[in-house]
């Protein structure tokens, strides 16, 4: 692909400064960038790079005008450059339909327009519908749905009956749709509490590598429109995660809890079950989520405590020996202090 | 299948109240369940439901006897939902031996009534029991062995020599007899320590997705019988989990540790190696446990301490810097009575 | 295999006591080893197994010498032990070239040299080098690099254009290369940041199972020669991890962040984004590194302190309620002195 800064700079809504002529084929970050590449900087921290950096354009933020550089000034340079960085990467799919060497029940519905892979299974009765992608391995239970336009990385699991809607990715490995973890106890036995229940994951949600989704024992475990879900994330069974939500790696949600919208649960943080977190809460990296958590508070630590008041006592144990010095020498002299006004 | 309220409480071994001629024709939840739905409340805080359900009928503790309403009484309703869930959701499974997409090695033994799907691999010298389900892109290694009736999700590897024993699930994804995590140093250079025993997983043991159990280095890695493994966990070189104990998501625990009976370990708790948890003891959420449990303890906290006192240090631990601002008055009280007895 | 105690002796370097012509047959631990079989000990605390074992011989540091048994002495027995076992298992593995039942992409080199097992992939432009083996459900993405001698276990993903080098070890689920977790905000959309850079993995690396690790959004994602990596490790994008680093099962990599040569990271340990960690740095189980680390320091806990000062925190946090009642009791004392002085 070629575009001048010209035309990219039309094509972000902001104004192009110097060669406006000026052909760009590529897109590399700051350090690596070369003739013929676009690249941006927002952080402050990286301005110093404008200097050397040997790229023929660079987006800014609209304040920022080194002279001798070919600029676009945009307001946000890091969503401007995802939009050229997917301008410039956007393969044309080749939508080739079943390869010979799938497994597609013939019971089942597959769209012409769409991409099943090598190895890639489809089962009894399940939909996967225009644009679709499932890649080599992907299993699609009996029931499934596969919404358009989503895309199923190698490994991924989709087990019977759930619904994945439209444009969702799910990166290798993950399972959906795994029984629940749930047993009813018959004296000393453990007897399986059959996981009838489904997952549904709604338009527009990612969803990384190696994560588990696990089936609702009745009814749904549901990923509403738009959450983000990095790698390795556990969710139980009948979790609901709300609207535009982000879940970083690691993350553990125990069955049965409810997260809000947009709400961010940090990397390592785990939940119990049956709580809930509101809406825009934010639960800082590894803490431990014992309780439900009020819209819009920002949580931290384990025990859990609100992030302020957790800063500061945090602030306060790492001089706990100090501390701990100064109360016994407080101790010495009170004895001291009190043989000392015995006598009086 | 169909039900009528009479046989059910039969089947249950309960007591049926009101209609006993009522046709169930299916399970739910007590917020979704409606006509011709079994559902069932054990939980005091669901019993508002029992006023609202349009359930066919409910299974209640024997005290519980809402107007109106068509149930069965027995002692413990949650058991008995499962037992009924169990009932209506059983399929008849269809074994249809193995798919010609499958690949079995010449020099296997794959007992006819089983189900091999597309795309599963069966090595040589490996044994699939009797109704055995092996899902698409499972794995069965060189030597393997698989019990009867034990059912490998899609994508499940099992390594060679490996044994699973009967009525085993694993689910998608989870790795059995990877190599464990052994190295020795030769100067500067680390050096792989051949892993060249292998893992048991005994009768009746439920293993969540993506889970890693490593073969031990020598001899065995093997979880007894009974135990239930949640998502997500990792098991490494040589640990002994005993019967019937339960691991929740994201836990780890490290080499050659030994874990007894009925022990409990909560979501993300992390153990070091080479140390026991005693019969019954039981580790809470997060917990990093540095040293052997004695049986029956309750421990919690990183570092770890028993429950009880985690709690109560955990309790002063928030108010820290109140307790801090205490301590700095102390200490300015007590120079000035100080000053003061001086100069008495 | 068969060698005599003398040969293997020499194959080692070390010393034979005792009966030199004893025929060895295989490796065991002490506690499992009977005739024909050497094993080893290292640990001051197996040694008296010394006295029970029914091994033929025993591998033992040089002042180890238990009358009536044969020995090979060496200086680090666990080494020994180490390419004693290498030597019994070393199988000689078939290279049987492309399994008809895998894919391979007629655009993609293939060395005829390798073993592409039943289900494996090889997408188009990838090259896979010469003794490489791709195990049932490995998928190789467009343009992507397969070195020398490396294993890729069942169902493990290399996506597209990722570099693995030689001699590199990957076991079973681990997905390499899914898209780092990145997102732009437009409003309140959030709008993905193609990932558009590579994985590499350099020479003689290891990977355990299940672990996720991301492609740079730009540039590269690069673990260096002979790092080692437990199972379920969560990589984010454009993470560097230099030479011989180790890190443990369930460690989890925020983007950017860069560990140097020769570190280890404890099990569960969680890094924040864009931090440095210097060579030869320890950072213990479970700690929460929120900052950068100093090369050589040992750091631990959540919030991170170096740690000795946290061993000495944590000793102190242990008995907050003493020290909370010794304050208030302080407090009562002070007050009836302050009483008293104020009489005076």
């Amino acid at each position: 692909m070629e575009k001048t800064l010209g035309q990219l700079a039309e094509f972000l809504g902001g104004v192009a400064v110097g060669d406006t002529a000026a052909v760009i084929t590529g897109v590399k970050g700051i350090e690596e960038a070369g003739a013929g590449d676009i690249t941006f900087v927002a952080n402050p921290k990286y301005m110093r790079f404008l200097e050397t950096t040997s790229a023929s354009a660079v987006i800014v933020p609209p304040d920022v005008q080194p002279e001798g550089k070919s600029l676009i000034q945009v307001d946000n340079p890091y969503l401007a450059f995802a939009k050229v960085v997917a301008l410039f990467s956007a393969g044309t799919r080749d939508y080739f339909g079943v390869s010979p060497h799938a497994f597609v029940h013939p019971e089942s519905q597959v769209d012409p327009q769409c991409a099943v892979y090598p190895f890639a299974y489809v089962g009894k009765g399940a939909q996967v519908k225009k644009k679709a992608v499932l890649y080599p391995g992907v299993y699609v239970g009996d029931g499934a749905f596969i919404g358009e336009e989503s895309i199923l990385y190698p490994n991924v699991t989709v087990m019977d009956r759930c619904v994945i809607m439209n444009r969702v990715i799910i990166h290798g490995g993950t399972v959906i749709g795994a029984d629940g973890f749930g047993f009813a106890h018959e004296g000393d036995k453990q007897v399986k509490f059959p996981q009838i229940g489904i997952v549904v994951i709604e338009d527009d949600v990612e969803i990384g590598s190696n994560c588990s989704i696990d089936r609702a024992a009745l009814g749904e475990t549901r990923i509403h429109r738009g959450v983000k879900m990095d790698n390795l994330v556990q969710i139980g069974h009948n979790v609901i995660v709300e609207e535009d939500s982000i879940l970083v790696a690691q993350v553990g949600i125990s069955g049965s809890t409810h997260i809000g919208k947009k709400a961010i649960l940090a990397g390592q943080a785990g939940l119990v079950g049956h709580i809930t977190v509101g809406d825009g809460a934010i639960v800082t990296a590894k803490c431990g989520v014992n309780k439900s958590i009020p819209p819009g508070e920002v949580m931290s630590g384990f025990p859990m405590m609100p992030h302020k008041k957790w800063l500061r006592a945090m602030s306060v144990a790492a001089k706990l020996p100090e501390l701990k010095k100064e109360i016994d020498s407080l101790g010495k002299r009170m004895e001291q202090l009190e043989k000392k006004t015995d006598k009086v």
